[in-house]
Parts: structure tokens; sequence; C-alpha cells
């Protein structure tokens, strides 16, 4: 081929795109040869390397990476040529191609601000996840849910008991085949056993900046503190009340000058910010749950 | 006088100043009427307010005020006309021409950090305090502290006993005339004696994002907790143990790559600035304390 | 009235607050016994100072001052009383009770984060203007305006020419009493005569950090120099283009891995904060317009 | 060997260290494979990938990578493993052990915070370059540079003529060995002949926010366009004046009541922190020049 062609097919390759763009994540115990084996099994599915992030824990000698892969392969052969070429390490590994936005269900008790922000980054196109409905224990935001176009599905704790509740709710997170469950300021407190079944893929934000101020009404301790500085944590939920595995946390500077609401509303910004970067985390495979700690590939 | 001459030396007090640039700051129980009252007695000293800062706490009904005036009066007579002119409200007044700088006495036990950083502004001429020495119950820090030209006192207190060397401290803050103490990584704790006779002149720095990991190793904390922040808090000093009401706070975002020895020196880093900025909001009376709260006027 | 009626009777003022709540802006050229003469016109009229900000702009000489104040008195007895008693500074002034909202005309293109944001914080509560409606240049925004109640203009500059286009435009601003108009990401460039007509009350987003990178693809021209922060600025339009008093500024991090279209989303995320910023300082009466430089009292 | 002796061994190798820890960082033209050279090499010599960066710059279709590697090897026998098993790619390596520090020439003119804040990170341990001496071409810094025990090389370009001076430069450059040269705010001119031989290791700070602001007095000009926003560029000095590769940038707000002084002395912090963790980037191989722009590895 003259180098005019070749120069024409790889232009060519890059306008039309045939290559799939597949994000690879692997978790597993660190040891000699991981990085190795990865680049062997890329080659062999005649994939190239476009990103790869990688980081070894040495307090639980786990080793995790996030490999961004462009092959002409099709998904099915890719997964077949990395999966058994990293078998000897076993690892946990999961294979995603780009465009394939991660199913997702929102819940949310009658504050709307993170539920608006989220919509809107996705009417902007900058949250790349496929939302399936919002759940609430209340009627308030049926209107503004149903406004965006997207299923508000009321399940009424109270009425129903929290047993048959979770129990509806588990059947839609199995039926929509739900991957992400986002607590927008969900108000009420889920069972352990549902925490257990949906470990690793329910994140909550937390309206304060932990380990600071748990409890009731944080902004008015924070504000009976006097403190310079608020915050809010965006965490996966685990049995153990807002201890589960921190993913993101921002904060605002603040003076004497702000009331107990003007923190509310200075936290409301913090809180719906640091939720859609957990979520947007998540949806890009870019977030790895450590023993009690995560691991995030900016 | 011609406006040729007026403006000639209109130009000749800007540049010759010799007016006084005089920082006033007032406390009182809020009424009608304080502003009015400020206004008139600067007039009645020949003043010109060139900078004005007030609030009004709800909670504690307190205000505050900072204001800068330029007067050719003398400080005697300026405070004469303002303090009889304020009486009636029962003010806390201060008065301090800007060029006076606060006499200061730094603490440290061995780590350095935050002790350079004062030595380090104030040699680049933006630490507008006089320092009178290091008070140490260590040795270690004497050869810095004697290099920049200081004053280094050993106190120790295990040999001496805590109560004969706080006698010792106390009677060098009175004989230096010391406006503020600084615990600049102080390692000892003061007695509840010593805290109420300094309340409102001495600040220390917490390593850590208050309330947030108190207690030993709060970076090992911060690690093991997975946080995405860290941070540090400047505050008074009271009786009550870490819980003096707070004058600023800094953070720092962190991520997973980040070991408890790499947090301890972002840690530093944080701690230094804090201290630093705090010790230089005090240098400027910038500073009211109000119930458990501090007002800030930057 | 003995005490407890009293304080009963201040408990049920605030509580029922038939106070009014008073912003009023002073601008002239600095002088001595400015403050004094307006705390004498507060107490002439009842009223109490809540906030209080200055600033002297040595440069132009300029004096500016934002007071909040609570008064039971009338509007029209408040206005009267403060311009009477600051007649002889000659001030500019302006008087607006809390509650009463700026009229505000939006003029978009096809673009529709900075638009987005605005609606979006309006809906929060967060964003104390009434909208009167968008106006655009094309059809693109009509479906998203519509969805949120507000009156669609569409007013196409090229069929209808430049000038008769500003003639309905300048019609609408009249009829609807509009305070302010926003330019949020309106491409294209108003004639000298509307800009100078409209001065001090239009705001446009700069898809930049101003000074650098004018003119077309800022981001293009920010990822060829390799630049490792960019920015966005809001500010007033003037008749010389982007060069208008700047009122907020705000910047991102961003690092060799960011595309040209990475920067363009990440400066979506700037614009809209900064411009809605900028609005909402407008809106409070926060900003003053003193030579080529703007006051903030924030 | 028995579960306690393997124990005992595998933390006496950590702890006593026999390990090399290496940083080899690579840069060639994109293509297939390289992740797995580097990998197979780094097996070859025994070694242990510890952390790996690696980027493609499309735009120039280089390929650069930063990987740390622990082995038992000596650095020479790992310089030709890797080398060899490289060589089909034409990189450009570089090796370093960790605890190598580069040789670094600091040149200086009158103001001292950038060469300050140099000195005192090095001092608290956190800026890991070795410091040959200062030049400068007056004899203000002498005395600070002496008390730190660093030589002072006073080099005066007008009595000498700039060539004869540079001359003197280039051989004390080559006698010393020097890696690094930095321009703590050292206002001489170099000739483009010097700038060519020093290209990619000489690193210069801009007292502004690049591209906005070149020339004389950025902050009066800052402060006359009424800015909120000030910030300072640490870059590659090349032939093109404030033309050369960008390192890193940050910014500070500010606002109205900052004067061009106060300014000046915000700028002053903002310098000396940039161009600190330009060289800190540098002295740990973090950072590459692609084109006219840099990859950082944080």
């Amino acid at each position: 081929m003259d180098e005019a062609l070749l120069n024409f097919t790889l232009t060519a390759s890059r306008l039309y795109s045939w290559h799939m763009d597949l994000i690879v994540t692997l978790q597993c115990q660190d040891q000699p040869g991981i990085v190795h084996a990865m680049t062997t099994s890329v080659l062999a599915c005649n994939g190239n390397i476009i990103e790869n992030q990688q980081f070894t824990d040495t307090t639980t000698n786990t080793f995790v990476m996030r490999t961004r892969i462009e092959t002409e392969d099709s998904l099915d052969s890719a997964k077949a040529a990395i999966t058994s070429g990293l078998g000897h390490l076993k690892p946990t590994l999961t294979f995603r191609p780009v465009e394939v936005r991660k199913r997702t269900l929102i819940m949310a008790t009658t504050e709307s601000h993170c539920l608006r922000d989220l919509l809107y980054l996705q009417e902007l196109n900058e949250m790349p996840i496929d939302i399936v409905g919002v759940v609430s224990n209340r009627e308030t935001l049926r209107e503004l849910v149903e406004a965006h176009g997207l299923p508000f599905i009321y399940l009424p704790i109270d009425s129903l008991g929290k047993s048959v509740a979770e129990g509806e709710l588990l059947q839609l997170i199995e039926k929509e085949q739900v991957e992400l469950v986002v607590l927008a300021r969900y108000m009420q407190i889920l069972s352990q056993g549902l925490c257990e079944k949906l470990e690793g893929r329910i994140i909550n934000i937390h309206h304060s900046f932990l380990p600071g101020f748990k409890g009731a009404k944080p902004y008015h301790q924070a504000h009976e503190r006097g403190v310079k500085i608020i915050g809010a944590t965006a965490h996966f939920v685990t049995p153990h009340l807002d201890e589960g595995p921190i993913i993101t946390q921002d904060v605002a500077h603040v003076t004497h000058s702000a009331s107990p609401e003007d923190l509310i509303a200075i936290g409301r910004d913090i809180e719906r910010r640091v939720l859609s970067q957990a979520v947007k985390l998540f949806a890009e495979d870019r977030i790895f749950i450590v023993g009690a700690r995560t691991v995030i590939f900016q």
C-alpha cells in the first residue's frame, strides 16, 4: 500500500470509527506480571490501549486497573481473549463499550436539588447514564419527574411497611436491570438486608462533611460551632449508616455572616455537585472499592 | 489658599503622611444609633473613615465594628473623642495605629513547619507582628530560632513541673507585654487556669479538620476512612480542649494514592498556611469573639 | 409597657415582620461625612441599619455604599428622608425593598447551558429575578423556554435586519420595564447605539478568561497553547467589544489529557456558573460600576 | 521455608529495602505494543512495576510513559535490559533511582520570594533537588544565600557583557553537571543561543497568568482592567520570550479593594507556589515536553 493510501485509510478509520471503544476494569490480588498479562491479552484481540490507569493498595495488597482499548474485534471476542489471558490472576473483570450507559434508578423524598442536578446534567449531555425512573416515598416530586418524561414510582413506606416496600423496590431493580441506585436526598433508612443486596451499586449523598456533624440538623450544628467551611460527602451505602466507602467530597468556605438557612442553601449547592460527580465517576467505571476505601481514576 | 497650593499640600500630606492611620474596633450590645455615634465621634476628632466593616450577630444580639480612620489628631486625642462619644453604648473598644505591631510569643515543641512559616512570612514583610521569642519544652528548635536572631526560651515542663513552668511562662508574658501567644505545634496541654488567663489572645492550630478526627494520629484515621479531603483548623484556646472559637480553616483534596505519610506532609502544608492566616488576621485586628463563634473581617 | 409585653411585641414584630427590608445604594464623589449623613437620615426615617458595606475608589475618588435598612416607615417616606438628607452630596441613589425582583430579559442563540442554569436556579429559588421572557435569533430554544412557562420571542436578525430587530428589542424592553438584559450565549454583536442605551444593565458571558484568548475558538487556542487553567468572564456590555467592566471570573484547572472538546465542556460549566453568579450579584444590588472597573459587595 | 520465616523475610525485605526504586521515562512515536514491550523488559530485569502513567498525544502522535519500578538488579543491569527491550521503538529513555536528586542552579536578581520558597521547602525536606548554588547579576541576595550555606555566584551582566557572562554561566553549568536551571525572578533576558543550549532544562516563572498581560507591570495592567482573578505561570524557557511550554499555573481571586501593591503581594504568593510546584514536578521526572505543550503526570 503506498503511503498516501495508507494515510487515507488511517484517517478514514478514525473518522468512521468501526473500532469498538471498550472500558475494561480489573481487580485482583497484587502479584508480578499483571500489566504484562493485560498487554499480552490486548494484543491477542488486536486491540490498542488508549488509556491505562493502575494502582496497588499496599494495605490490602490489592491491584486495580482501568484500561481503555480500541479494537476491531467484537465485544464477545475481546472478552474471551482478555478473560482467558488473565484467568490465572483470578481477577474481577468488567467490560463496557463506552456507548453503553448504566441503567440507573434515582430515589428521592421531597427535596429536589440533587434530582434536578442529575436531570439537568443529563439534558446537557454531561451525565452518561440511562435513568429508568425515580422512586419516592412521597408524591411531592411527581410533577417534576413526569415533566422530564420519566416514570415516577410512588412507594409509600409508611402505608406499605418497609419490608413490602423494599420487596417491590428489589423487584423493580431486577426487572429494569438496574446497575446503579442513587439516593438523591432519600430520607428513609434502608434495611440492612437491602443494603447488603445492593452493596457496591448504591450511592448516597451525606449532607455534611464526614466524619463531622453526624446526626440531625448538621448545618445548625455547623453554625453553632462557627465553622468556616462546610461540605458534603458522596459514599457507597453499606449496612453501617454513613460509614460506607467515600467516593467524593467537596467543601465551601463560609463566613460568620451565614445564617443556618444560608448554610443550608450553600450546602444544597455542594450536595448536588458532589453527588453528580460521584454518579458520573460510577457511570464511567472509574470507582473501585478496595476494603473500606475507594480508588478513583479521574 | 489657591488651588495649586492646595493640591500640592494634599499630595504632600499623602506622601509624607503626618496623618495617623488608626484601627478602632468596637463590640457592644446591638442597639440603634451605633454607626451614627461612631461617625459623629470621628468627625469630632477631625478624622476621615477610610474603611468600615460591621456585623450584627442576631443569636447573641452583639454588634461588632472595625473602623479605619485617618486623622491629624494625636492618638490620645482621638481615643478621648471616640471613647467619650461612644461611652453610652458601653462598648469594648480597642485603638491601634497601623504601624504598631502586636507583641507575639510563639510556642513550639519539635516540629518546625508552622514556626518556619511565621518566620518566613515575617522576613518577606508579610506578617505584621513583633516576635518577642520562641518558647519550647524541647531543645530541638533552638538552632533554627537563634539563626533568625530571636530569643529561644527552653521551658522543660517535665523537669520543672507544669505549674512552675506555667508560672515562668506567665511572668515572661507579663514582662514582655505579650499580646498574642501562638501555639505552633506545641505538644503540651495547658492548664485550665492558664487557658482562662490568656483567653482571647492565644491561638492554636489543630492538625485536623474539626470536628472530625479528634484524638491521636488524625491523618492515619483519615487514611483508614479513605477521605478525599483533609484539613486544618486554627482556633482560640479555651479550657475546653479543641473547642475554642474557630478562626480559619482550610482543606486540600487528596486521592487514594496518598499514604498516611503523604497525608501528614499535605497536612503540614495546610496547617502552616491556616495558622499563619489566623495570626495575620489577629495582628490586623480583624477577629472578634462573639459567644462561641468568631466574626472575621477580611 | 412592662417587660414581658415588650418582649412579646418585639418577637411578634420579628415574626410578622411589618418592617420593610430595604436596600439602598449610593454612589458619589468621595468627601468627609457621607456615612454620617446616611446614618442621620436612617435615624430620621426610624430605620435600623442591618448591613452596611462601603468602599472608596481612590483612582476615581468615588465613594460607593450599600446599606440594608429595616424600617416601619413606608417606602416613599424612607426615600424622601434619605434623598433629602443626602442631597448635598449629589449622589446616585437606588432604593429596592428586598422582595421586589428585577425584571430580566434573557437573550440566547442555540446553546442552552447558560439559559438552563438561570432557569434551574430560579426553580430552586436561588435566583431572585423575574424573567419576562427569552429573546433569540433562532428557533432552537423555543421548546425549552416554553416548557418552563416563559414567553419565547423569536427575533430573526438576518431577515429583519439588525436595526429593525434592535428597534423591536428596545420596544420590548421599554414595554416590559426590563431592568436587566442577560446575554446567555447570544451570538450576535449588538450595535454600538444599543450598547450605549443599555449601558450598566446588560451583562454578557465571555467564553474565555479575559484578557487572554479573545476572538474565535478560545478553547482551541487554549489547547494549542497547552494552558493548565481555563476560565470565563462575566462583564457589562459596552460599545467596546469584550472590554466592559468585569463582574466576575472563574477558572478550572485542566490537564494535558483534555481535548479541545473536553475544554469546551469544562468551559460550559464555568460559563454557566460565572454568568449566574453575576446575574445574582446584579439582582441583589451588589455591583457598582466605577470607571472601567466594578466594585462588588459580596 | 515455613510461613513465619517467610513473613519475617518479606517484612525485613520491606524494612531494609535492598530493592532499588527506579523511575524510568519513555517518549516515542505512538505505535502498538509499547506497554507490552515495557512490561516484558521489566520482567526481564526481575522488576516489579509499582506505578505507571502513560499518555498518547494524538496531535503529535507521541506516546509518553513514566514507570516506577522496584528491582533487586543493579542500575546498569536494569538500564541494559530496558534499553535493549525497547530499542526497536526508538524511544528517548531516562533512568533515575528515586534517591538521586537533580543538580539544580537557581538564578535570581533582587526579589527573594521565589528563592526563599525553594530554600524553605528544601529545609522542610519537601523539595527533592540538590542546589549547587545561586547565580545573580546583583549582590542583593548574597547574604540570604550564604546564610543557607550555599555558594553565591555574582555574575554582573552589565560590566562583563552578556556574551562573556553567559559563557561563564555555561562553564559553571557544565562543571557542576547542572540538570536544571531555575529562573527565580531573574530579570535579564537570556540570549537566544543560551536558551537553545538549555532547552528542556530551564524553567521560568512568569509574573502573570499567560496569555494575558504580557509585558511590563502586569499587576498594574490587571488593576486597571479590574480583573477579579490574577495568576502566574511556570514554563520552560525557549528562544521565544514567554512562549515556552507551560508547566503549571495558578490563580487567586481578588476584589476591587486590592490596590496594585496588594495585587503584587498576592502575585508574589502565587508566583512562589507555582514555581516551586513546577520545580518539584521536574525533580520527580513528571514533565514531558510534547510539541509546544507539556504532559504532566501528577
